[in-house]
């Protein structure tokens, strides 16, 4: 590419909370070269990043402005609960800006940013990494390395923004998977927030049960693993991707049920363990691809992106 | 202890099946001095074990003649559905024997032996160690070294034999859990089996659902690992346990539907959520203790070994 295609790539990078995730991902950009600064509402956070050298401020305005004028990529790095107030700043502050999120929901938080006016400059992205830890101090420039950032390809999404986000991904080390932001969230209740709904369910029926945590073993540690958890996270996953999550959990429900009706009339578990080894197998045989021969400026581009990425396909380079 | 409760504590081992748990038990009761003996059904599984050294046939009336001669404890260490021919070979030819077995379901085992007039000298035992792997080749003398190892106390327990089998476990490097019978089944329900029905149900789930694969991470690599187990031993657990199973699945369906109803209609998966992770901090704080001070002379010595196995007392010594 030429420079000035790589500029128009690679504009600067302002990131809203630096928690865990806005946190290192200011430090992951910062190490691939790119100018970075933060805003935190919090002074501790803002202050632990300015003495580690870094960029950032308390001043929502003061960012924002700044964004305007270099005409920066803004990232939401904050809670669903907290986006409203710093769209409506955005709104007013810099409404031309491109915007990304790094939120692990994206119908809602597409939908919010829709209310805001702002849908045509937003390509939502979700990095999924992450730690039991919270906070700036918990960042690590290394969390996205090897990762898989989701980066939306929604109906009516902007090439050039999507250009820019994915490279914002790819330079912090992250493999890019091409997704709907409805198509996200349905994959998302499926291998993440059922399985943690499953395990507080698994936790709670062992609880109070004698002998159990006397002869608990790998199968109950493993599955009750995510339960620790702290609950305000699990519940935001769960609780702002509704539309996800029900429709996962009826699932399940209907499996179960089944299964305890099969096992008391006629004694037996077959088809749901048959079905579900062989389910367990076809994951375990799963392989990505890297995708290819799809340009920007193809006139299917979304749809062949979806498509690539439902079948296992990521992006290495900018499409 | 003098000599003679020595050998009354020890006597000779005759094991029927010569798979992972019995392969491994005829290793480790060997290492520990025991004498020890095995029957097999297959000559490969005979075979395999006479080349390493040990003594072992496929004629189970010698097996069995040589135990009644030696009052041998015999060990049970087949499948359920393999039971029922070797407890009415027992009945005939060595119906005075000690008797234990190794299987993962205590009630009924414990059934099946009723049925056959051997409960009298039998205490089921439950050796809580494992691979995914079967049958000779798989075994391994350090097994049961640091496992759990429960040993079954219902009312009419006889306390001679009870030592025996405690001898047994302790000696192949096992701490012993005393519980009763469907006790331990209602624990294993909770604990392991249905882990493995929700890691079943977790997978079909998330199977078809597009992306779901290829965003998969921790918590759903973590809530389907089991399903990976070979299904027919999945089917052989729950299905020799419904007394166990269908309770505890119908308190997590229980579960799953009211978190469905109130995150339906408020949004909210609150009451799961912290009581899931209420009782993921409770197992996490679970401690074992060593049980003193009950003796099998004491008139209400099964109450009280029960009891402290549900607090979380284990054996380390015959009491």
């Amino acid at each position: 590419m030429n420079a000035a295609e790589h500029d128009h790539q690679r504009p600067p990078i302002c990131v809203l909370g630096l928690g865990l995730i806005g946190g290192s991902l200011v430090r992951a950009a910062t190490a691939a070269g790119r100018h970075v600064w933060g805003y935190n509402r919090s002074t501790e956070g803002t202050e632990a990043a300015r003495a580690a050298g870094f960029d950032a401020t308390t001043d929502l305005d003061l960012a924002l402005r700044r964004a305007r004028n270099a005409q920066a990529l803004i990232v939401l790095a904050v809670p669903v609960p907290a986006l409203s107030a710093l769209l409506t700043r955005i709104a007013e502050l810099a409404p031309e800006c491109p915007l990304t999120d790094v939120t692990s929901v994206k119908s809602a938080v597409l939908q919010q940013v829709s209310e805001h006016g702002l849908a045509q400059r937003f390509v939502g992205g979700h990095p999924m990494a992450g730690t039991t830890e919270s906070g700036w101090g918990a960042g690590d420039a290394k969390l996205f390395r090897d990762a898989t950032w989701v980066v939306s390809v929604d109906d009516d999404v902007d090439p050039q923004v999507f250009a820019q986000v994915t490279r914002l991904a790819l330079d912090c080390g992250s493999v890019v998977v091409p997704a709907r932001s409805d198509e996200h969230d349905a994959a998302a209740a499926a291998i993440s927030h059922l399985p943690h709904l499953l395990a507080e369910a698994l936790a709670v029926t062992a609880d109070g049960v004698p002998l159990a945590y006397s002869l608990a073993a790998g199968s109950f540690r493993d599955g009750t693993r995510v339960a620790a958890t702290d609950p305000s996270l699990v519940r935001a996953m769960c609780e702002s991707n509704p539309h996800g999550v029900l429709p996962a959990l009826e699932e399940a429900m209907a499996l179960l049920a089944a299964t305890w009706n099969t096992l008391n009339a006629e004694n037996s578990v077959e088809l749901l363990v048959e079905a579900g080894y062989a389910a367990r197998q076809r994951y375990e045989a799963h392989t990505r691809f890297d995708i290819s021969g799809v340009s920007r400026t193809d006139a299917d581009w979304r749809e062949r992106l979806t498509e690539a990425g439902r079948q296992g396909g990521v992006l290495r380079v900018v499409p």
